[in-house]
């Protein structure tokens, strides 16, 4: 057992608390990293809000990391001390029904005990000090100086990719870029459009520009996301509140007709209509990315899918983590796509809970905490 | 001009009234068609009633016909005098966006005045004893002796093939056929949901049947429909009446985690979300054929999609009728499928609004009207 640095989620709503924790050493198929660096996402502060319903607590949140292998359990294979790797919260046996069917990316391996918080033997790692159980979350925890993940949950990564970037291909990179090419499949020459440019906003657009779109409108009430998303590639801004009319009307006229793609990364039920209407007869396809709030549903006319669109979702960019994730690493490094601009704020540990304040202010893309 | 026979639907929610009606000649582009049997299907039926909110009155419904060409217009190149057809909703003009693209068959070429119940040129070729004129229905018409349709809305069949049987290929064999192999391009081995077990919801049995799946649960209140889908393909029956607990549950359950395809041919907004989240985790489709009252909405929460099903729709099978309906002729002169037990009840036009009583008393799969 090692004692390790962490913002704890001791009970929904309140901040992080900053502690030293107890960490047991890796269990069989299990392996000890030391987390370098790590993102705040919408998704950890969903859960620690307490807006989640199935958040558990205490646990150590995080899910957006990247760091160094410091000892693997017994029967690993992949890993070894020393390499660089990043946790997936959507692990890839290659051995379950949903890894080996090529339309799905949802690995259901060790589902069951992720989803409570547990590591796969049914147990946690990490403990407070009085020995009480710290649950686990998403598979990673990469609050915490120190994490224990199993070995089908890392991306082995190249050993020079800077951490304090790369740490954002663990989730929001990876899910709108893989939107794109995994799930969308966008051809080269379509018209598309990306309702809200968050984080996730902007891979998708990144993601298009890689894929050869030719149309990339960006829809958002905020101008000050422009610069920014036309930087990553975005080709026309609509701001709804500046909008005389319907919107749906007048993104189809915008994109002759209706886009051949339309991408949601907002997690409004209301906009992911607007969305679905907005992709073209015949052959438009919206895809949900946003995650919506607890019991929101979507509807629209039936109509709308009888005349040719299509409504889908994805879910970590439909990206199989160990094989996707280290090329993303490679066109990163590789200059295909850009990281460093959407990281507008480094945090230590002790800093953690002004991340999520510089979150709900609108002001930053990505924070990104440094151990 | 001539006279002929038809069953005019004079005003909405009103028999249809069999009467004598002037027809002029075919302009440029028009085929003269002599109507040798048609077939009722429940969309006729809906804008009979007057439910159908686009319905226009005076006008000729009937959609799923077969007949002979008799006098073709200026530039008709594709069909002469005696040349066998089957009428086309969707029209293939093969030169349009539409067309052009081959995710969706819905040719755009004459909608605008197809929905008008007008010929392209803006005018009715129909007209009253006293010279109303009589609106035209989804291009086709086919509840009159002679009809007049666009060249482009004509697929050209063999001459050897009986129009009382291949008449349903207008509309219903194709529509479920269709959604099987060019919608959801179902893959040999792959499990289904059929819910509903009338005349579309048979062909899309026989389309999975044809496409090689290995189960085909078919979903109906009614027990009196088991013995003939059985006969088309059905592997599972069930009653949702019988079901004691979540319906949804259950056939995840029968199907082993949920279908790869499930098909709604209901039209019921609340069947649609079923057929969705009975679909498989990860790779589930549903497609939508029914066509739901007007202003319905089908509804569900954004987790089905992020998750991996996806929610489509067809229309008319997803086929180009021009090239499509011709080989589906083939097929079923071939024996690959199977339409006469379909074909339950045959009327002579005098007859046509038994046939609409027969079909709310769930008592005819397929009435058609023979001339």
């Amino acid at each position: 057992m090692i004692k390790t640095r962490a913002a704890v989620a001791m009970a929904p709503g309140k901040p992080l608390e900053i502690m030293d924790v107890n960490l047991d050493g890796p269990k069989a198929g299990e392996v000890l990293v030391e987390i370098k660096a790590t993102g705040l996402c919408h998704t950890d502060e969903f859960t620690r809000s307490g807006d989640d319903p199935e958040g558990i607590f205490p646990a150590i949140l995080g899910h957006e990391g990247a760091g160094v292998v410091i000892e693997v359990g017994e029967g690993v294979k992949s890993l070894k001390p020393g390499d660089h790797v990043i946790p997936l919260y959507t692990p890839e046996c290659r051995e379950c029904d949903y890894c080996l069917n090529p339309k799905t990316n949802l690995c259901q391996a060790i589902r069951a005990t992720q989803g409570q918080g547990l590591l796969p033997d049914g147990t946690t790692r990490f403990s407070l000090e009085d020995g009480t159980p710290i649950h686990h979350y998403m598979g990673c925890s990469t609050f915490a100086n120190h994490t224990v993940v199993p070995e089908i949950a890392l991306a082995k990564i190249r050993q020079d990719a800077p951490f304090d970037k790369v740490c954002y291909i663990g989730c929001g990179v990876t899910t709108g870029i893989g939107a794109v090419i995994n799930t969308a499949k966008v051809e080269i020459g379509s018209t598309a459009i990306v309702f809200g440019l968050g984080g996730i906003g902007l891979n998708v657009i990144q993601g298009l520009r890689l894929a050869g779109a030719d149309q990339i409108v960006g829809v958002d009430l905020n101008p000050g996301k422009v610069e920014m998303a036309e930087k990553f590639g975005m080709t026309d801004f609509v701001n709804p509140s500046e909008v005389t009319g319907d919107l749906v009307a007048h993104l189809v006229e915008l994109t002759g007709g209706g886009a051949d793609y339309t991408f949601d990364a907002t997690g409004n039920v209301n906009v992911m209509r607007t969305a679905l209407e907005a992709a073209h007869k015949g052959w438009g396809e919206s895809i949900i990315i946003g995650v919506a709030p607890a019991g929101a549903e979507i509807s629209t006319r039936p109509f709308q899918l009888v005349t040719g669109r299509s409504w889908r979702g994805t879910a970590f960019g439909g990206a199989s983590g160990r094989t996707d994730v280290p090329k993303i690493v490679d066109w990163y490094m590789d200059g295909k796509i850009e990281i460093d601009p959407m990281i507008t704020h480094k945090l230590t540990l002790d800093q953690i809970n002004e991340g999520f304040e510089l979150m709900h202010a609108g002001k930053s893309i990505r924070a990104v905490v440094e151990f």
